[in-house]
């Protein structure tokens, strides 16, 4: 039998998402960048990053935020792989594998 | 049986469109960028984003503009993966596993 | 029995490539970026294109050369994609099925 | 059965990182980029680029560093992609099939 995402995951998400903004502001402000040191442009940033879709417009210049784009990159891809495959992937062959085979 | 994409999914398809165009056009100008609101760029900036290409040469700048983006790239790409699921991926693993199981 | 790509379709992906490359330089020229009119920028940008890098450092800013990005994205990644799955992906698919199931 | 990378294989890879990150410094110097010419900016660049993420930050201007960032692109990707359909792939769809398979 296939679960939903239960709540200690939702809660461990939204712990995660919420650590993630605040080094985003705080990175962004030891760079020098207050303008972009807000929630909209840290998930606008993540969304662009981990959709692969990478503007540049928004882009850390430091060595510190070098490596934290890094990492976001690298587990963030795997965070939403592991999820898209568990959720969306693997229900979904399941239906087709079940409907399609005799 | 799986059916083609049919008129009401068409015309669904053609009204998100306008409406997109009508916002790219609109932020734009809210965005004090003119040389962008128009109906080109507006497609190009949606091909670029939902192919996840992003060349970061046409992007907003304000946080109404950057909402703007994410909603875009996460239903783009959800609409587009949906559809080549249903329209491209299932045909072609059905007739796979058709042609190759005894 | 799966063929692998045959004379005619080398002979038609070198036109292919011959004429985007012409065409690129063409536009590149018309928009006066006659420092990236070479075969080398050319394939830079097809490759960063299609296989949705996008970096950005090289963009047609004309609606003429925006209207060419939308055709490389486009039908690049169609090409590449039915390339990747009849050539790469459903032999390696075969292999699995051929080798797992009893 | 399937085996997990061994001790060649780790060393192959840690071989080929080294002779990338030395050139990746060799090449930025030779574009007079010395302020990317650092271990940490050439593993950003080079995750930034397999991931296709491609923020555009961090780019070669000669035709010798665009013809790096070709081989890197197209080396990069089919590198991590065969692992990930030897090692997370593959043992992935086995499992599907072992466990809903009758
Ligand atoms: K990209
Ligand atoms: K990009």
């Amino acid at each position: 039998m296939r679960k939903r995402p239960n709540l200690a995951y939702k809660l461990a998400a939204l712990l995660l998402l919420i650590i993630y903004i605040l080094l985003f502001k705080y990175i962004m402000i030891f760079e020098n960048q207050p303008e972009n040191a807000n929630a909209v442009t840290a998930i606008y940033w993540a969304t662009t990053t981990i959709a692969t879709v990478g503007y540049g417009d928004v882009v850390f210049a430091s060595l510190l935020g070098r490596l934290f784009s890094i990492v976001v990159q690298v587990t963030g891809i795997i965070l939403i792989s592991g999820f898209l495959a568990t959720y969306v992937i693997t229900p979904w062959m399941d239906r087709i594998i079940k409907f399609r085979l005799p």
